[in-house]
């Protein structure tokens, strides 16, 4: 397994508009980016704190998975992305161990990443995502 | 707001010993501390990644809040730490910006730290820790 770092946290908000009142308003961070991912059914907005960034991710359809999880849990941490070298040898590795895959091969995420997620019951609870440039 | 950096992703497990087959032994991240927080009633494990350590969380009694936390929502991310420059002055900030605080002044966390926690109804559903060496 190549792992670099955090890359960001996903959370799941229900406006990021409302959101960024606290992100910014209070914690003082800077949106830098607000992008919309239309396969996924969300709008994110990108903050930066030293080398990891906050992702907030609002849904743009009930169907959304994020409007699920808000629905489920409301608000709060979705997912964990870290930053990895060789994304398909990653997941292959984590197949390999047994981790069950969400993604088999890699997808466009945000920011033009490739992405793939594994499946949180196999991650104690924590839906998390490889990503790379 | 003097906030540096990220300094820990709290996660809450059912087991440290059981998380660390797949923290250590898929990821390949490397525990470098255990430590039993008695006044939290946890058992924290610490891993680092980049600049960002992950704190395994395991319950020492059922009236921890990690124990409350699995019954209700089971295994997964439980809170954020920011590490703050004045850790006073920033919690003061916060509250004064319509953050409701848990702690109103700072206390003793894992690893030596001075620590706060922002409740989470104001911080959009993410229990927030502020962290102080």
């Amino acid at each position: 397994m190549d792992i670099n770092k955090i890359e960001h946290i996903g959370i799941a908000v229900k406006s990021i508009e409302e959101s960024l009142k606290y992100y910014e308003g209070v914690l003082g961070l800077k949106c830098y980016a607000i992008e919309e991912v239309t396969e996924q059914k969300v709008k994110t907005a990108f903050l930066k704190i030293g080398d990891v960034k906050l992702e907030l991710l609002e849904a743009t359809s009930d169907e959304s998975a994020i409007a699920k999880f808000i629905e489920k849990r409301g608000e709060g941490v979705q997912h964990i992305a870290f930053a990895v070298n060789g994304i398909e040898n990653n997941l292959a590795e984590a197949k390999e161990k047994g981790i069950r895959l969400i993604d088999e091969t890699p997808r466009n995420g945000a920011e033009g990443l490739n992405i793939a997620f594994l499946h949180p019951k196999f991650t104690g609870g924590v839906l998390t995502e490889f990503c790379e440039k």
